[in-house]
């Protein structure tokens, strides 16, 4: 992208609220310089143009630098893959579509986190437990090269970060206001640290306050950049309920971990499981089974031909439709043996693991051939 | 019945073991009379034919009379519907198929108690958390005039049982020895209680012991007999995991309360949910949602017409399946959205507490339909 297009699209971050359902599907279909002139030109209202005339890209993009902070848009090498899928999606309280750049801050390369990256979201007033899964999940995923993305708030969103920071794995924080705007302040250490591998990440500019509107906004990022969205610990009325709601609609993979029915906390990742929009899920390795194009390494590989008479109904089911020759991805099992694409991703990790299933390079999965006997006996 | 085939059938119970295959269905296909005549004849070995001479059935009868304790075979007003499941059902373990008869004691009706009933079964060893969780299900349901049936041991079986007797309820205790044979041997005043109102119940004659055989073939009676079962607390390896299977196999629907991930006990539960084995519950009106034939009174109302924009992907699927006129069941509706059993039993009923669903009285589900405004404005 030129740099008369990437200016034109520091002023429009300047100038339009994140989440402005269109505004990068425009900007990309006929130019943000073109669109940027409308705007100055009062195509979009007095107050915005009045707003616009006071906007310096050049020097907004040199400030940033200055404090080691730069622009990211699309065709970026740094720019996440998962972010196109926000203009297809349905708008949620009239905020969605991509954004028109990224304020990005940190050493490491947001695309390349983001390739292998999950989302750990949660209740701010999380409890012990929840804190405490949080941070185990995001140590053991990042142990396993999982970038841990979240939205670096109190409770589960900081475990999670500082579990991954813990082993020294890389975070990516997604912030509503400007990434040199720490918030909440006490969490300005925990921004530092996750910059020295990982990213800080907004939407809007460095100076600008989070809002209301900014955190909605901002949670539909986190739920498309990351590979797949597990809450740990969410009420009835909760921002990671949002995020979890954004990744459904963007057709990820939800997971979340229960816990006990007798706390508040577990209201929302319970309903979840119970509709059926989250996958159940109670360790890093159940986490990695869902991801998309990971894989956790098998403990033991169990030789094929293990007995199939121990299988459950639904594996069954799921075991019956996988092919002998070709390969089938887990939305067509799931369409054909009448389960949820969670519950068959779940069943096809375990039927790889006692032997039955192989997932291909290629993400399909087939039927494991019985192993051929050398010696038949007479 | 007439008396020689019931003396026959006690005879068969002395005999041979609980859980013998086929045992019930021939005796009800040839008569019970002529199994016992051949089994007294040495057809089914010597072993059993000198045994079957040692027992003198209508003194076994009488006997049990004196302590409270009746003989219940098929045909009779007390003989609980859901056992005939069983004859249709696939062996586990060598083990199944409907009982000879059933030794009760207590001054419940089984089969009344067994008609508005679910089992709750879980670990001996359960936490402080299972067995509160496992209590309050036990006194809610029991409040709601649902029979809690479990198998009288340690840990959330007693738990559930206590529940339903601290608010004066009815609770079926299982037993896998002789009714008069209290085990474990600390529950004889708990047992004691349960004869009160409802029932205690085996297939082995009074004086028998139970062993590790008579524990399973016991497990399947429990998730026949009752309605649905729920899974509180069972580590990897559980005896209540084998009810839950009996369950599964049988048909019905089988629930499971999730807890902390750092628990052992919450394993069985959460894998079960996970595979979509079991539906996760987290209190007793969800339990009585998926309870068939019984429905939890909708705490208020919703107006038909409240907004539908609300409503989550697997909602709208199966909101669509639901007809305006005539009615699904949630078998039919399973099917057409393409959603597990239990998710679309959850989904029904929180679509009927948001006035979008209809249970009509033949269990059939149809679309509410819009309220006709009285005013329209012009």
């Amino acid at each position: 992208m030129d740099v008369e297009e990437r200016l034109a699209r520091i002023g429009l971050s300047a100038v339009v609220e994140g989440g402005t359902t269109e505004l990068g599907a425009t900007a990309t279909r006929f130019g943000a310089e073109e669109v940027w002139e409308r705007v100055v030109g009062g195509a979009a209202g007095e107050g915005l143009a009045v707003k616009a005339g006071r906007v310096e890209p050049a020097a907004m993009l040199e400030a940033a630098a200055a404090h080691g902070i730069r622009f990211v848009v699309p065709g970026d090498r740094e720019w996440p893959d998962g972010l196109a899928g926000l203009d297809s999606c349905e708008p949620v309280r009239a905020l969605g579509g991509s954004p028109i750049g990224l304020w990005v801050r940190g050493e490491g390369c947001l695309a390349g986190l983001a390739g292998s990256s999950v989302a750990i979201v949660g209740a701010r007033a999380a409890t012990a437990y929840g804190e405490t899964v949080a941070a185990d999940l995001g140590a053991e995923l990042s142990q396993r090269g999982v970038c841990v993305i979240s939205g670096g708030a109190y409770g589960i969103d900081a475990a999670a970060h500082r579990g991954a920071l813990s082993v020294g794995g890389a975070t990516a924080i997604f912030l509503a206001g400007g990434v040199d705007q720490p918030y909440p302040a006490a969490h300005r250490q925990l921004f530092g640290a996750a910059a020295e591998k990982g990213v800080v990440v907004s939407e809007v500019p460095p100076g600008a306050h989070p809002t209301r509107m900014r955190f909605l906004a901002r949670n539909r990022l986190i739920a498309a950049t990351a590979g797949a969205t597990v809450l740990v610990e969410a009420a009835v009325r909760s921002g990671a309920r949002n995020t979890a709601s954004w990744a459904s609609s963007l057709q990820r993979v939800v997971m979340a971990v229960p816990g006990p029915v007798t706390s508040a906390l577990s209201f929302t990742p319970h309903r979840l499981i119970r509709e059926g929009e989250a996958v159940l899920v109670t360790n890093a390795a159940e986490v990695l089974e869902l991801l998309p194009g990971l894989r956790a390494p098998s403990p033991e590989p169990v030789p094929a031909g293990s007995p199939i008479d121990e299988l459950n109904p639904n594996q069954l089911l799921v075991m019956e439709e996988l092919p002998a020759r070709g390969g089938r991805s887990v939305g067509e099992l799931a369409v054909a043996s009448g389960l949820p694409v969670g519950v068959c991703l779940a069943i096809v990790g375990e039927l790889e693991r006692q032997g039955h299933a192989v997932l291909r390079a290629d993400g399909l999965w087939h039927l494991q051939r019985p192993v051929a006997q050398r010696n038949p006996s007479p």
